[in-house]
């Protein structure tokens, strides 16, 4: 099983439209340090799924039929817009499987066109291809869940953004699921007080507890960036990377 | 004054995802056939307005400071989307003029960040920059308007997308406006019962009764343009054009 992250940038993306900060300046003159809209790829030798759909470009990356599933963590723009014009294609339609939420966004329920969304239930597995996927309730400002994702060759990767923190009962789902890897919401650089998603701060005290093989940093707005260029002493722990867009990893095999 | 057509799609665009019609598949091979998200922009020497934001690289195109507003016909996400990232940037607000609508697109009006939006009263006009704008009720699926747009020289421009027909009020405020170019909603090639949006039947009927100086078709769906693969001979009438994407026109001057 593998992940590809597609895209590791927070709301607003780096560069930050009219921002002139260190960060955003680079990201200008070295495309490898943009960071688009959250998105990322789970694949194996015969399925794939999409985790939350904020790229606008899936028409081209993700030909009719080659999507097995998309799962979306929650209904904000950034992690759903990809959909807006996808709905209105012809051909196979494509589940897409979204957390408990009425609203939404903008009209995608009242004209779904070839989406299939369906809802899924808090911890309650589903089988997609050879994969199984069990929501996990996050902490953010809309209904939102994590994924969970085992492959039949017994692989495992969860992808938990958006959060601030983690409820106890992810918390504890995640600590009795063996070895897995990780990727989590790390919006901000450390200091400030964190609202809606993770600091640097509450991303690794996450990680200390819930003990993955190997953890990713994503969901990364340019503050965080920023602070990283300002001060290079600042690098994760060991067993703790920061993602970066089109980065694929082979995720580690096995179970305990 | 002049107007560049940045997009001319229909909500889906050209090419619509998974299609394999004959104007998708041109589309595919030939950039200059793309339709992408509806969205224009007016310019006088002084003046920049942008119609409508649906396309998802205004941070690009227009660096900060460089709009003096955007005038929304509607908030349907093909005309907003481009939106959801730039309101996150940092820098010199944007005014955002829209049709009243309580609902907005999503959770813009929750979170307008740097747009500040203005909902505009119909046919009451308004100044930005050396152009006096006037909004014009349309008739779609969602609140909705036109913009007419008169510079200081003179030059008059009006913007009527999405509709399907015209208000008879607005059609009087046409007729007694002078000369005048016009760009008007043609979504669909005739023959079928159009829904929310023109065909080429009503587009030029509509044409026909508020005799502009000259007008262009856009918000043109795949099967608009299949139709006019089909059937060479399927010209528009004298002074009616149909727009591309990225095409620009110096508009004509002066009235009567």
């Amino acid at each position: 099983m593998r992940v590809t992250f597609l895209g590791t940038g927070a709301a607003g993306g780096v560069p930050l439209y009219g921002c002139r900060c260190p960060a955003c300046e680079r990201a200008r003159t070295q495309p490898e340090a943009i960071r688009r809209p959250c998105c990322a790829l789970i694949e194996t030798a015969t399925t794939r799924i999409l985790l939350d759909a904020g790229l606008m470009d899936l028409d081209h990356r993700f030909p009719s039929g080659s999507l097995d599933a998309i799962a979306l963590t929650h209904f904000h723009p950034d992690h759903v817009q990809g959909l807006f014009h996808l709905r209105w294609g012809v051909g196979a339609s494509i589940q897409v499987w979204g957390p408990p939420d009425t609203e939404g966004c903008a009209d995608l329920y009242r004209n779904p066109g070839l989406l299939n969304f369906k809802t899924v239930e808090k911890f309650t597995g589903f089988q997609v291809g050879d994969c199984f996927v069990t929501p996990l309730p996050l902490i953010h400002s809309k209904p939102t869940v994590g994924y969970a994702i085992e492959g039949s060759d017994g692989c495992r990767f969860a992808y938990l953004t958006d959060t601030l923190g983690l409820p106890p009962k992810t918390e504890a789902w995640l600590r009795r699921w063996g070895k897995y890897d990780l990727a989590i919401d790390c919006s901000f650089p450390p200091g400030g007080i964190p609202k809606n998603h993770n600091d640097w701060t509450a991303a690794l005290e996450i990680i200390e507890r819930v003990q993955p093989a190997h953890a990713w940093l994503t969901h990364i707005g340019h503050t965080f960036d920023a602070w990283r260029l300002s001060d290079e002493s600042q690098v994760p722990p060991m067993g703790v990377s920061i993602a970066s867009d089109g980065e694929t990893v082979e995720l580690g095999t096995g179970n305990e």
